[in-house]
């Protein structure tokens, strides 16, 4: 899948990161996470760098979890802003252009 | 309109999405947020990666079309951060060299 | 002053940024921001996107002042951040290039 | 250590930024910031621009370290962001390509 447009694949690994993520925050926190789909709220929230805090992790486990999350995962949705948005605004010059 | 500049369809873009996806989170969640004013604070503060936190979708519905929102909107408004203050640099340059 | 350096100017545009929507906000909205402090404490917050959700504005004047904050200066923090990293990173590697 | 690549200076002064500035604010603020720990996860929220709330600085010494911490260390943060996922992209690129 290295043949992929670079858009493609950091798109998928960024829904990789949200659905692990957000799996595993909540098994280790099911009190503050209570289904799966809270997980993934949380997930998204929080690689966007939005962090409504509704949802926040509570010991040192979670917190851990959360911390690799950001330091880790943050970038990568930064290259996938990066790069959708860069995507959106070559395609719509290739129309202007009359290329497509 | 694919010829005006990039960061005039950016902005327009950015204001689209802002309106609409306020509008549709008062309709979907009225409880939370009552009025349409409301619903486009709500998205100026999450569309930008702010997140204060004072409102913020309940259900499952509202909090899908927000992860929808966030995951597709906050790259535009990236490229229209980055793209406006381009052009603000490029203008002062521009005054700088004389050019203008 | 349109000589100076770029990352000397978004600096104090971005410092100017702070304190002029700092004193607003607490003009508006007393009762949410009882001193300037408070206020310049809330526009750092805000246009860096951090947003913590401990200061926010109620009335609709506040709100409307907070969202023009938010779309026209996080603009200008994002360039902040982006050329002040770039110096750093560029004197760094001029060191280690014996040129300085 | 001037020598060393780009993203790997950048990784350890982030990770410096958030050790110092989390043990400064739980010195400063030790009723709102317990134990290192506490400060750390505040630091690594609040510097990625997650900004959860569920720590905040009350006093005005707490609130000055955090703007600077803020406006200095979210740069490099905005930097490591850029330059890890960089990294990733052309790692990747280069395994497309067959060069490693
Ligand atoms: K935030
Ligand atoms: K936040």
């Amino acid at each position: 899948w290295l043949r992929w447009p670079i858009h493609y694949r950091i798109t998928i690994f960024v829904l990789l990161i949200i659905l692990v993520f957000g799996e595993l925050i909540s098994l280790v926190e099911p009190k503050e996470f209570p289904t799966i789909f809270d997980g993934i709220w949380w997930a998204v929230v929080t690689v966007s760098t939005v962090g409504f805090g509704d949802y926040v992790p509570k010991t040192y486990l979670g917190k851990g979890i959360a911390m690799i999350m950001i330091l880790a995962g943050a970038s990568f949705v930064t290259a996938y802003f990066a790069t959708i948005s860069a995507a959106a605004i070559k395609r719509q010059n290739s129309y202007a252009e009359g290329a497509v």
